[in-house]
């Protein structure tokens, strides 16, 4: 296991490392993002040479903070100092840079199953985000956070917590918000970017699962379905499935929504959203695992049979 | 016109009053009611009589502000001071309370255009909800914000900002959060509430508005129409359709989401949101008219003509 830093710690170490490669998780999202490039813009002012890895693409939405890096960044050197960010599982790594889980010298999360592969560990699992402890580890580096990581540190906070909607948000989130505000960041563009925009095939895909939306249970369960044949006739890759589990959820009533997505071989992964009812419970019942309001399984079947055995768990485990 | 207070005078001013009716404006929404109800409690903490008027029934959503209200609420008297939040205009008072506008003693608004019918008036365009003005009148009133008034006034914030999403909020808007989140509120079953709940009428107008939409000016423009059908079939009440126009302009690519209702009489009101394009402009053309980024008009004819002569203004006027 790791040895447990505190922020102070972390700084230190940062302050005293060189030749540092930063990384990201794959398939990455706001908040190892904003971690990486808040970082790594810092060490850079400190005149460190520094850069970021991740095993996928960075995803364009991301572009305003990649304009600087690509500008910046410094590439030609051999790393004696790894980092990652928001990294909870050396697998998280992905494929070409999982052998560098046991070189890593400092990780710095807000997972609280962190499994521990770093020599060295920043965890902090009352953070709704990484960028919160960054923000920490920046201040105790006694580097100021210029207009840039601010930008970058609003985009973790903001996306982790659904933009301050989450049930994660705490009073701290909202005053490094505030303080970021007071530096001078471009939230109205970041919030149109994070929050506002939807491509043309992922509307169309919601249209489609809109169309098929079955209740039971009195209207307490919710049923979407996203098959193979949605996907391909909206146009929409994988990514643009992000985030439509949580629509059955919002409809008035619903108690439990479930999202049945067909994968490419045919079988079915089940999303089990719920406000009172425990998910975790249902996706036990089919031997999946998760979170008390956000939990999944994997099985075959066709949708119908898949539908009627939830249903039953729900009835028979759960009386709702 | 007014005499314009400073919020040290209006909490002088409330500390002095007493027998206080409390006006919200008509259509209530959450910064109205948060404003009015977080006030009243602080009245009645400081043992005075007060009571809130509005000339509509208050939504059901908000119904865990009235509970109390309900409790401790003291009918019985005749006003002795009369205090209008968050109302910008006589009008917007309603048929059965306009009659009282020229009696109210302390209007406390942030709308910039603010009427001016109160005697004193203390406004604040820079906050983005009525909330954030009340706040600091309950502090300069020496009253501590409770758990109660902090829902109340939560309320009123995050709703106005779209939960800290619109180019509204500030820095000074998610301290007030901040502060509210440490007085203790339940923002998860609050957030639930006010943005995570949808009818299912509305869901399923949602899907036959997406079904229907249109893409002009190579995807730079995007049209949805909600006819009178639709509606019906969708079994959808108009405040079901509220928000809807925004969902346009969500979509990738896209500058201006022009929406199509039809209204009982046959009609079509249009609303026009954009990002980069006045929407002003576009809405004058037709004899409306609204602000850079919403704007509408009124206008008859079948659909079709309407988008026709709409593509035509754009293409003409701003060469999208």
């Amino acid at each position: 296991m790791s040895n447990a830093l505190t922020e102070q710690n972390a700084a230190k170490m940062l302050l005293e490392a060189e030749d540092i490669l930063i990384i990201c998780h794959k398939n990455p999202d706001g908040d190892t993002l904003g971690s990486g490039f808040a970082m790594w813009s810092t060490l850079h002012r400190l005149k460190k040479r520094a850069r970021i890895v991740c095993d996928s693409a960075f995803p364009g939405r991301y572009g305003y903070m990649l304009d600087k890096y690509n500008r910046d960044r410094c590439e030609d050197f051999e790393p004696r100092f790894i980092l990652a960010v928001d990294t909870a599982a050396k697998e998280l790594m992905g494929e070409s840079l999982v052998s560098l889980a046991s070189e890593t010298n400092l990780c710095i999360d807000h997972h609280m199953l962190n499994g521990g592969y770093a020599e060295n560990l920043l965890l902090d699992a009352k953070s709704a985000s990484c960028c919160e402890i960054i923000a920490r580890v920046i201040d105790e580096m006694g580097v100021t956070i210029d207009g840039y990581a601010a930008q970058c540190l609003y985009t973790g906070l903001a996306t982790d917590t659904g933009c301050f909607r989450y049930s994660n948000t705490t009073s701290g989130t909202h005053l490094l918000a505030a303080r970021l505000f007071d530096i001078g960041i471009d939230y109205e563009m970041l919030n149109r970017i994070l929050f506002e925009t939807k491509t043309r095939a992922r509307v169309e895909l919601e249209r489609r699962a809109l169309a098929g939306m079955e209740y039971a249970c009195g209207g307490k369960l919710a049923f979407m379905t996203i098959t193979q044949e949605m996907l391909a006739t909206a146009g929409a890759d994988p990514s643009e499935v992000e985030g439509i589990t949580a629509i059955p959820r919002t409809i008035e009533g619903v108690e439990a929504g479930v999202t049945l997505r067909e994968l490419p071989t045919g079988t079915y992964k089940v999303s089990v959203r719920t406000f009172t009812v425990d998910a975790s419970k249902i996706a036990a019942i089919f031997g999946g695992g998760g979170h008390v309001r956000a939990a999944g399984f994997e099985c075959s079947g066709t949708p119908y049979d898949i539908k009627v055995a939830v249903v039953a768990a729900l009835e028979r485990e759960l009386s709702i």
